[in-house]
């Protein structure tokens, strides 16, 4: 019997991030897709968009007008999923019935006052302070009592669930570490224990050297497919130094995470000539009081597309009962990703 | 301060079959929607198609001819994720880099020749035949050697990645147990190993007792939503006796599994007088030639549609990076399912 190739045999991989396998088929990329193709809307969109509630100077839903903001600004988010006032408080019935009050803060930022623009489309010098507002909002949100957790994250894109164009992201901060988090956090514990290292400094170093996956890189990050991706064209943005959070960074290193933040989109955007829609978020120590050795900051990317602008990947079915499964490898996705071009195909 | 409510007050709940935490946000369904916005084709499809591959005699991709199937029919999937042929083998590099070959079958389970049918407007008598046919795959499946798990599931309606609207169904079986169904597998041993009976009975009987969240039961089923749903309208159907597969079922069970198929998928079109989209599957031991005592057989819907016909819920963002989140609780949800007609609003 032939011997067993990752790159070309069904397998299964292992993320040891969240501690979860996934499925790789990687033959099945050529089978014929007879199902729902996605509305692939290019519009171009004026700078300022009277009916948007994120522009300047507009009125939201909740009557309040937004100041004419000059670069960023954030809010609380109208409806927000988290409450602060929520009462403290659980209900249990036994083993199979427990719930637990959550409350917390929901913030919307936008990005910059133009209504237009995209992350790959905006200046270095522009994205650098989104970074900064993140570093803010960690810091202030970060230091209350109450909150134990900030996810910092961007729905981009109609297909994402995204409802406005205008650029923005969200901050969703609860009392309690989420799920996905806490998955990590344990992992990474148990792997800082055993190495006195983080997990992703060793992660990092090793995918340096094989090279395969590496997509991009500056003096103080790198973007890469990890080797566990499920997304088809799934990414990650490591710190090459083990920082925990987003307050260790320096002033070059902040530049350079708004550097590969615009480095990495504007190959997704090239991939299929199309604004590349996407769920991103940083992932970084609980803001509980302790310190995180074990955490190292890092932001994943999380991209629908599969083969076309029209066409994603459903994680549905067998995903959602049994494993989630991709049909072209971690490598092969990388390997088109590098390979594109630099420049923003609109400004070609 | 307020007592905590867990019908008013965000929260989350616990899901003791897979170990984790949902996000519940009970005020967030007043949120206006913006977003996008699916096309609903509710055209009236022919009961044969000359183009369908799923249809009796027609050609499928690989050449090969349907017969002229008169109930039901299955044959290996022409692009199977999972293939036979697999060689075994592992590649590992550390602990942060681990790949294990995987092998499998995949099938496609036609439901009916006629093309127009959908479970909730098929009679139970050919349900039935369904449910016959799992069992057969289940077993000739399951009996193989090189097969220790049968996932059986059915994606329907475009926007859940379904393909072909031929009423249909697939099995993906394969050596190792996927994700899901081992985190089931793990919290159902430890609950059976403490009490001597399934975790599923004691939920169920609770769940009979308290009433608010059951949908609809027959002498040997209940469908209800679980407490710990996170789709809008997710719910699961639980054997009243504690089985751990298919074939344990009785000849009056296997009918009425196929009668609270129907009238739960009857509640899913009448909410929004839609044909419904979901993925469903059954969740039932592993097929590792153990005995499975602590396994007990059920199976999920995960419907993702959650304001009308038009308006889906979106799993992204904080769901992808933080904690899966639901906009309304699962109470409401069973209230209103519970609540429609029982007559399907297509033959009313
Ligand atoms: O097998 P199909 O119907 O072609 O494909 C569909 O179901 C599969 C199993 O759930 C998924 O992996 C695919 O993403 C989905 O489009
Ligand atoms: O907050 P938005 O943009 O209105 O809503 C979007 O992002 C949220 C957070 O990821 C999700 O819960 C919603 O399903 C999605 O539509």
């Amino acid at each position: 019997m032939a011997k067993f190739d990752y790159i070309e045999n069904p397998h299964r991989r292992y993320n040891p991030l969240n501690g979860e396998w996934i499925l790789v088929s990687p033959h099945r990329s050529k089978r014929p897709w007879q199902g729902q193709v996605e509305k692939v809307i290019e519009e171009k969109r004026p700078e300022y968009d009277p009916s948007c509630y994120l522009c300047p100077g507009n009125e939201r839903v909740g009557g309040e007008k937004n100041p004419d903001y000059e670069d960023v600004y954030s809010f609380q988010n109208d409806f927000s999923a988290l409450l602060q006032d929520t009462p403290e408080g659980e209900f249990s019935d036994g083993e199979l019935f427990k719930a637990q009050s959550e409350s917390g803060i929901c913030k919307v930022i936008c990005f910059s006052p133009n209504h237009s623009l995209t992350v790959p489309e905006m200046k270095v010098e522009n994205i650098r302070k989104v970074v900064d507002l993140w570093c803010k909002e960690y810091q202030e949100l970060g230091e209350k009592e109450e909150i134990g957790y900030v996810q910092i994250f961007e729905n981009k894109g109609a297909i994402m669930g995204c409802s406005n164009p205008h650029p923005h992201g969200q901050i969703w901060a609860s009392k309690l570490v989420p799920l996905e988090p806490s998955k990590e956090s344990e992992n990474q514990l148990v792997y800082y224990k055993k190495h006195g290292r983080t997990m992703l400094s060793d992660y990092l170093q090793s995918e340096l050297e094989k090279k395969e996956r590496i997509l991009v890189e500056n003096n103080s990050f790198v973007a890469l497919v990890p080797f566990w991706a499920v997304w088809p064209f799934e990414s990650m943005i490591i710190s090459k130094r083990a920082v925990s959070n987003l307050l260790e960074l320096t002033d070059e290193e902040r530049t350079d995470l708004a550097d590969i933040y615009k480095k990495l989109t504007i190959m997704y955007d090239n991939l299929f000539e199309v604004s590349f829609a996407y769920s991103a978020g940083l992932h970084q120590a609980p803001t509980d009081g302790e310190e995180h050795p074990e955490w190292h900051l890092h932001m994943h990317f999380y991209p629908p597309l599969l083969r076309s602008a029209s066409v994603k990947k459903f994680m549905v079915g067998y995903e959602m009962l049994g494993t989630p499964q991709r049909d072209i490898t971690a490598e092969g996705a990388a390997k088109r990703l590098r390979e594109l071009s630099k420049t923003h195909y609109k400004s070609r």
